[in-house]
């Protein structure tokens, strides 16, 4: 039985794992900083437990406060949400050793899959495709000469114990290949406390494509594919679901690939499986594994009708899926843009503020994630994230332009958004005929140039 | 062609219409009070024209007024909403004779339903099924005594030309019979200009059932069925689609009979069907049709998929039904709470003021149709409907409990409203378990008592 959720988040994602577990009539705790005790997902939660001051490294990334807030308070079940500590396995386990249920993957999952030379290898060993690269780290040295020849330049130095576009360095001719090796150990080792680096091809305009896939440790379904080319500085702005464009060979293939790989690691939870696709080549291949609810969760949600966090709660609690791969209908394309708070004329510097006001778009296939309301203050600590503005239709087409104007639907004093980088996305050809790819936004300076 | 249309209406239908509109790429023309003239619907409509001053009859009802602005703006179309003139066929005439397209049924249906007793027997004439009545007006005099005694007591007194609930009588014993005719004819003449009345069966706790229909003139489909039975006064506060609780053999027949009405008066355009549901016998009977958009559209949107203003736009100005019949598929369950500005510690009188503060909730399965936002001025002088929280989840109890919640995430200031009500009613067990009826709410005065 899972009865009390600690929530060891903030923001946004607080908010929507509060939502669906009193769905569930799961009451709630909320681990908050001093910074956040008045937020939004404070005001909703049954209880709020303050766990230290702003810096997330005295709260949010405490272990020790975040794992007291959960006794204390009689919880039985944690809930991570993303970022902070939703893929630190050592923090599972300690939450799993305490009695708690980890409502997430089994540390031994979030480590493999954390390890982003040895997630390869899984990857490669249950058949996934992925890019050509060195079967595991690489030092400076012959080896790694002769490998880079087989993998050809341009190619990709990456931290094994990096991820989400952490920990990448591009080297373009074999000179440069020992000395970008050398930084690229040592910058690791600094961020990440550890040295191990890869090797990797390199996929010019490439789009990202991912598989959400869900488990039970037995059984492993997946619920379709998104696309998350829009990225500025390897973060996602817009997401969509289904990704458009994908020939049905290669869709095919990364909705099963996703399948084996969950069940080659008796995969439990929801996860996400990341995938470049080389549009010229027509080929998908293994990136990583996000161990994880993901931030653009919702697009799946408005195609299938799920509520993810619920099936995620729900398969936890009772071991067991409910659904089956054929109980999985998909309907319609949706969209999500994500609206931070940032100074786009002042480099995207994070833009804090009270919102003086926050008006929302409405009515059929327009939905809002927020984690903030009228008089909410943006503190400058955190992840600039304010909401996500979700949209649905039949078609992209269709989607595309009731987008349009919901974007322009939303009113928000106090501090600066990215909204008008959303906004000017979809008047571009680019993304009307989904033609656009991972470096789109960066090598159009003109986009950045419409926020001036 | 429709380039550009006029927006006949106000609050959140006027919203509502716009919205779908400019998805298509049609502009619009809001044809605006004084009163409204800063409303959140002239800050979204491509063009505003002031129509006159606030009393609607100066204004929204003057269709010499409301005309001019379709023609001076270069408008194509005309979209009504509800109320208003949106059943006022002499006006759908002049638009079509100005040269404009009329969003909605040709004059000829308008009328025809317009008329209660002659919509009887047209209803009867297609196989619907009626409740026990005279066939046509009656006056005082033996002929009515007879057909009364046919009818049973009790039985209700109609006024031919009312509708929605109004121009009701109810007569209980045959000795008051006569004496309400007279009555109700004087009470008919003066409210709609027409004597008629005639006799129809009283049911008692019977559910208010309807059925959403669309058609094109050649061929009519059905998109389902909702259930509008708690109202207060006659007015429908909480609404759901599909109907709970209906045998199958009832839905099949109100479903069936629908598309049969609307094919026997080669029905255009969107229209509802509304019966009366006897839980008791397990039999439903025609009450009247509404030959416009229906407040409550919302929670078959939410059921389909589909965009019914969109839809309506598209048979108008195609001519011709793009949707089959197996087109139209029906998953999970939608509610929809009509949010009013009314004091229900006085009496539920009209409550206006300004909107200091506006905070809707989010999150999966939630939709907000508002017509304000914040800062919005609620003037006296119109319907007290502020906005409409939709909801769905896949199944009746999820619905249920994802509403409570999301009615206690809205926070509005400046203006009292109907959300005690409406958190009270998802509280009965009544609701809950689908045995409530039309005139629950007054019957439990604990539902009104809760709001003291």
């Amino acid at each position: 039985m899972i009865q009390k959720i600690l929530v060891a988040n903030r923001g946004e994602i607080a908010v929507r794992i509060i939502r669906s577990a009193r769905g569930l009539g799961i009451r709630t705790v909320l681990a908050a900083s001093e910074a956040d005790a008045e937020s939004y997902a404070a005001q909703l939660a049954d209880e709020v437990r303050i766990i230290g001051p702003a810096p997330a490294s005295k709260s949010y990334l405490d272990v020790a406060a975040v794992l007291r807030a959960a006794t204390e308070s009689g919880c039985d079940a944690v809930h991570p949400g993303y970022g902070f500590l939703s893929e630190n396995a050592s923090f599972a386990k300690a939450a799993t050793d305490s009695g708690l249920t980890w409502i997430g993957p089994p540390a031994s999952a979030i480590e493999l899959m954390g390890n982003k030379a040895q997630a390869r290898q899984a990857a490669k060993k249950a058949g996934v495709p992925t890019l050509r690269g060195s079967d595991g780290p690489v030092t400076e040295g012959a080896d790694a000469l002769a490998i880079a020849a087989e993998v050809g330049y341009p190619l990709v130095v990456k931290a094994s114990a990096g991820g989400g576009g952490r920990g990448i360095r591009l080297v373009t001719e074999e000179g440069d290949l020992e000395s970008t090796i050398s930084i690229a150990r040592a910058e690791a080792q600094a961020a990440f406390g550890d040295p191990a680096v890869y090797l990797e091809q390199f996929v010019a305009k490439a789009r990202h494509v991912e598989v959400q896939i869900l488990g039970d440790g037995q059984r492993v379904i997946h619920i379709g594919d998104r696309d998350c080319s829009l990225q500025r500085r390897q973060q996602k702005i817009v997401e969509e679901a289904p990704a458009p464009g994908l020939p049905d060979h290669v869709r095919n293939t990364i909705l099963q690939s996703s399948i084996d790989l969950g069940l080659q690691c008796g995969y439990e939870g929801l996860g996400t499986i990341e995938f470049l696709y080389d549009q010229d080549a027509e080929e998908a291949a293994f990136i990583e594994m996000n161990t994880r609810l993901q931030v653009e969760h919702p697009v799946t949600e408005m195609i299938t009708g799920l509520d993810l966090v619920r099936e995620q709660i729900l398969v936890t609690r009772d071991k067991s899926l409910r659904l089956q791969q054929e109980d999985i209908r998909f309907s319609g394309h949706a969209f999500e843009f994500r609206i931070n708070a940032e100074d786009a004329d002042n480099g995207f510097m994070p833009s804090p503020g009270t919102l003086q006001r926050l008006d929302w778009p409405g009515g059929p296939g327009v939905r809002v994630d927020s984690g903030v309301v009228s008089g909410s203050v943006v503190a400058p600590f955190y992840d600039s994230l304010l909401a996500k503005l979700i949209v649905w239709d039949s078609s992209r087409e269709e989607v595309i332009a009731r987008s349009a104007h919901a974007l322009r639907e939303v009113h928000i004093e106090g501090v600066k958004t990215t909204l008008p980088l959303l906004k000017s996305l979809l008047e571009r050809e680019e993304v009307l005929s989904a033609q656009h790819h991972s470096k789109f936004i960066e090598s159009t300076p003109e986009l950045l140039g419409a926020l001036t």
